[in-house]
C-alpha cells in the first residue's frame, strides 16, 4: 500500500476512517513544529517516521534478507523507481519524504546484518543507536561545559577510565574524542612536535630542524596523509620493515633512527600500529619503547582497530607495553560496536593538547563565567564546534558493563579462530600468513579449481589477482554477504576477513566460506 | 511514576496488568537483538525510548518550560538524585537506561528552545532530526560507493547544487563535508598550499618559502589554529584591520601583502570571512579578489555562518564576489538550521583535493572493483573513515525546497532587524556598532541604572565589563532564556544576540529584552 493515495479531507485522526488505506498520511496537509499546532503532525510524522526505522532493524537481523541490494551509480542517479536523488526549489510533501526515507534505506548497505564483514566497523547495537538518536535529539556542541554539560562530564569520565584501561597512573593524563582515528593519529604528531618543539606552533617548521617519523610499512595511511598535512612531508615519514606476520622488526627501526641521525635528522616520533588495517598486526610496543627512550623520540599506539583487546583479560597482553606509550589513538567505533563516529586520543602527559591548540578565543571561553571553566574542552581541539560522540558510548559501557565488552571482544576473536581452523588446510583455500590471527583479521586466498594445478608464477599470480574482485563483485551483485579485499606489497588480490560484529555466528562464518566456494570454484 | 518498581513476573505484555503502574517494564529480562528472540523486547525498549525523545522534543517547543536547568560540574559529579555518570564493570538493566537517558535529558540544555540563544546553532528541524535518526540506524562511512552508494551520490549532488549557488560555472569543481568549520578551513589552506608549492607534500615545509597568510582580526580562530596545526606558525599568519563594523579594510591587505613581500616573503592565501563570529560582518570579497589576483593569492571565503545568506534573494548581495573564491567554507549546520556536524568545503577547481590528499592505500580504493571508483570518496579526505553528515540536509532540502530555507534565513534577519530597531534608542541599552547589523548578529551592552550616569572611563568599563557575566550567570542559574557575551578588542564585554532558530519569534525578542532588564536593572 502506497502512502498517502487518498485525498480525503483531513479529519482529526491519523488513520483514515472513510477509505480501506492504512496510514492515509492526513497529516501531510499540516505543518510540523514549531508551526502553530504543530505538535501533533510531529507526533506522528515521528511515529511514522520510526516505524520504517525499526522495520529496518528488524530486517537488518533476519539472515533471510539480503546485505545490500546493489546497483550502479549511474543507475541511481537516473531514479530507481521513482527515488529521485535530486534537489529542487520546491517543498516535498512529507508524505514524499517518508518514501524518499525508505529508499534511502533500500538501497543501502545494511551494515549491521550478520553476514556484513567488510570493515573494520561493522554490527548495529541497539543501545549505542539509542545513544545516538537522543544525541541527535539534543543536537548539541561539546566545546564548552555551558551547553553541554552532560556530555563534557561523560567525556571526562571516560577517557579517564580508557587511561585507566591503558594503564597509566591512577588515570592521570588527557584526550579527547575526534572525528575519526585518522584525526586522532593527527593529533598524536602534532602534540609530539609541539612537546619537542614547541616554537613551531609561532614560527612554524622553519624553527625546526629536519625532522623524521617512524611507522611500520603495514600501517594506516593516516600517518601518511598526515606528515604531508602537517608540513614534515611523506619523505620524512620512514616505513619500517615487517615480520612476515606484519609485525614492525625493532632492530630495523633502531638502525633506521641511526640512519637518520647521521644525516643530521631529527628522530622525532614513532608510531606502533595495535592491530594492522589487513593483517591485524600487533607492533612489539616494549620494545620499540625501549628505543624511543634511548632516542628520546615520542611513541604513540595506533590503537583505532586493536585498542578494543584492552577490555579483554584474555587478548589484552598483545597490548603489553601500551602504558609507556605517549599517545594512544583508540576507535570504540570499531572493535567495541559503537555507532559511527567514536575515536578517542589519549595523551599521557596533561597539558600538552591545551597548550598545542589553545588560541584563547574570548568570544567562546570566557574565563569570567559563573562555573568553573577549566571544564570547557574547546580549546584542546584543533575543532570549534565538535560532536557529541560520547553519549552513545557512554550508554553503551553502562549497558554492557565492562564485562560485556570482554565477552563481545572474546567472541569475536573466538569465532576468527574458528574461521581461520576451518579454512587453514580446506582444499581450494590458501592463507596469506601462518598461523592463528592475533586480531579477527583473517587473510586467504581462495584458488578456484582452474588455478589448483598451476605451479607458482607470474601467470598464476596475474590470474589469482583477479578472483577475489570477480568473486566480490558477484558476491555484491547476489547481495550474500561482503567482504573486503586487497593487495599488500608483493601478495595479489587476498581476502581479508574481520569480525566485529556481534550479530555473527559460525553459521555465518560457515556462510561466508560456501558462498566463496560456490561463487568461485568455476572461475 | 518511577519505571519497573513492579516486580510481577514477566507476561507477554509490555505492560503490568497486575498493578497501577503504568509502563511497567516486564521486558527487561530479556535480552535485546542480536539475541535469540530479541525482536520483540527490541522493539518495545525502543518504542519507550522514543516516547522520551518525543516528550523532550515536545518540551522543547513549550515557551513554559525552562531552557536549562543548571547545575554546577561538581554537583553533577556528586549524582542528582541518584543520576550516577560513573561507569561500572557490571552492566545495568535497560529499565537503568532509560532513566539514565532521561536524566541526560534533564541536564542538559535545550538548543531548540524558542528562547535559546546562546549559539551560531541553534533549533530543532524535525526532518533534519529525522534525517539524523536514519543516518544513525543506516550506520556507514562515506569513503567508498561500496558501503554508502545512495549517501555518496546525494554528496555529490549537494555539493554540485551549492556551488552552483555561490556561482562558479555549471557548478563545476569539487568539495567535501568535513566534521567541521575549522576543519574545511583547514583544507583550504592546504589545498592552497598544495595548488602553489606541491612538492611539500612530499618534502615538507622546508620545500617553500617563507608563506604568509592574511586574515581579519574580527575572524574565526580556526584560521590561527590551522596555521599553528598545518607547520606555518601563527606569527606568518598576518591579521588585517577593519572597519567599525568589522569588516576588512581591503587597503590594509594590499599594504601588508607589499610588506610582507619586501621582506621576502611569500603571500601566499587571504581568508575573507562572510559572516564573522562577533560582529557578523561580511569582508568586500570583490575588493580583496582584486588584490588576490594582482599578487597570485589564493582567496577563501569563509562562509561558515554567513554562507546560508547565498539561498536568499534579498541577502545574497552580501557575499557579491564570492564566486571569484578559490575555495568555500560553508556550514549548513549554522545558519540553515541543519542538525550538528554538517560543514562543507567547497572548492572552484577539480582534482586539487584529491592531489592534495590522496596516499592511494591500496587496502581501501581498489581500482578493480566492479563499480566506478571515481565516486569513492575518501583519498579526497584528511579523513578516513567519515560520517553521513549529508543525508539530513539532503532530505531537510527536499522538504523545504530552495525556498524553504530561503523563507528561514529571510525570517531570520528580520528577527534581527526588529531586535535592532527595538533596542538601538532604548534606554539602558547601548549599541557597540552604528547601523543595522548584516547578519542576524546584534552586539550590545546593557547598562545597569547605577552606571547610566558616569562618564566614559576606566572605571565605567571596568564595571561594565562586569555586567554581561552577571546577567548571564543569571540567566542561567533562573533557565529562562540564554545569549553569548564577549570582548573584542579594546570593547568590554557585551552581548552578542545571533538568531538562527526557526522557532523565534517577535515575542521571545521581546522577552530576552525585558529579561536582561529584570536581571540587569539593579546590578
Amino acid at each position: 500500500i502506497m502512502y498517502g493515495q487518498c485525498d480525503h479531507p483531513p479529519d482529526s485522526s491519523s488513520s483514515c476512517n472513510q477509505c480501506p488505506i492504512k496510514h492515509c498520511f492526513l497529516f501531510i496537509f499540516a505543518d510540523l513544529l514549531p508551526a502553530k499546532n504543530g505538535e501533533e503532525p510531529t507526533m506522528q510524522f515521528l511515529l511514522e517516521f520510526v516505524e520504517i526505522l525499526t522495520n529496518y532493524i528488524r530486517k537488518t537481523f533476519d539472515r533471510s534478507t539480503k546485505v545490500l541490494d546493489f546497483h550502479h551509480p549511474h543507475q541511481l542517479l537516473e531514479g530507481m523507481e521513482g527515488f529521485n536523488l535530486e534537489l529542487s526549489d520546491q517543498p516535498e510533501s512529507l508524505e514524499q519524504i517518508l518514501v524518499d526515507c525508505r529508499d534511502t534505506l533500500k538501497y543501502g548497505v545494511r551494515t549491521g546484518h550478520p553476514r556484513f564483514f567488510n570493515q573494520l566497523s561493522t554490527g548495529l547495537d541497539i543501545v549505542g543507536l539509542a545513544g545516538e538518536w537522543l544525541t541527535s535529539t539534543a543536537n548539541t556542541n561539546m566545546f564548552t561545559y555551558e551547553i553541554a554539560p552532560v556530555f563534557v562530564l561523560m567525556e571526562q569520565l571516560t577517557l579517564k577510565k580508557m587511561r585507566e584501561i591503558i594503564g597509566w597512573p591512577v588515570g592521570e593524563g588527557d584526550g579527547i574524542f575526534s572525528p575519526g582515528g585518522a584525526i586522532s593519529n593527527m593529533y598524536s604528531v602534532m602534540i609530539a612536535r609541539y612537546k619537542f618543539f614547541p616554537e613551531v606552533k609561532t614560527k612554524g617548521m622553519a624553527a625546526a630542524p629536519r625532522l623524521v617519523l617512524f611507522t611500520s610499512e603495514h600501517s594506516h595511511y593516516s600517518i601518511k596523509k598526515t606528515s604531508a598535512a602537517l608540513g614534515f612531508g611523506t619523505e620524512n615519514l620512514i616505513l619500517l620493515n615487517t615480520d612476515e606476520r606484519g609485525r614492525v622488526i625493532p632492530a630495523d627501526l633502531e638502525a633506521k633512527v641511526i640512519e637518520a641521525k647521521q644525516k643530521g635528522y631529527v628522530p622525532m616520533f614513532v608510531n606502533a600500529t595495535a592491530g594492522t588495517t589487513v593483517y591485524g598486526a600487533f607492533d612489539p610496543i616494549n620494545e620499540i619503547a625501549d628505543i624511543c627512550e634511548k632516542y628520546n623520540m615520542w611513541l604513540h599506539v595506533d590503537g583505532a582497530w586493536g585498542g578494543g583487546l584492552l577490555m579483554s583479560r584474555k587478548h589484552r597482553h598483545k597490548l603489553n607495553g601500551v602504558e609507556r606509550a605517549n599517545s594512544v589513538t583508540w576507535n570504540p567505533h570499531k572493535m567495541m560496536g559503537v555507532p559511527l563516529q567514536c575515536s578517542a586520543i589519549l595523551v599521557r602527559e596533561r597539558g600538552l593538547l591545551q597548550g598545542c591548540n589553545s588560541m584563547c578565543a574570548g568570544y567562546l571561553f570566557q574565563p569570567d563565567k559563573q562555573y568553573d571553566v577549566t571544564y570547557d574542552t574547546g580549546d584542546k581541539a584543533i575543532q570549534c564546534g565538535r560532536h557529541v560522540d560520547i553519549f552513545k558510548f557512554w550508554l553503551m559501557w553502562k549497558a554492557k558493563g565492562t564485562v560485556g565488552f570482554e565477552q563481545h571482544i572474546d567472541k569475536c576473536l573466538d569465532l576468527s579462530a574458528y574461521l581461520y581452523n576451518k579454512i587453514k588446510n580446506r582444499e581450494g583455500f590458501e592463507m596469506v600468513f601462518n598461523g592463528e590471527p592475533q586480531h579477527t583479521n583473517v587473510c586467504f586466498w581462495y584458488i578456484p579449481l582452474s588455478l589448483r594445478g598451476l605451479s607458482d608464477g607470474e601467470e598464476r599470480r596475474e590470474r589469482l589477482h583477479k578472483v577475489a574482485p570477480k568473486i566480490k563483485a558477484m558476491m555484491m551483485e547476489s547481495g550474500t554477504t561482503m567482504v573486503g579485499y586487497q593487495p599488500q606489497g608483493d601478495k595479489v588480490n587476498f581476502f581479508r576477513m574481520v569480525i566485529s560484529n556481534p550479530a555473527a555466528t559460525r553459521s555465518d562464518i560457515d556462510f561466508l566460506v560456501e558462498e566463496i566456494e560456490r561463487l568461485g570454484h568455476d572461475l
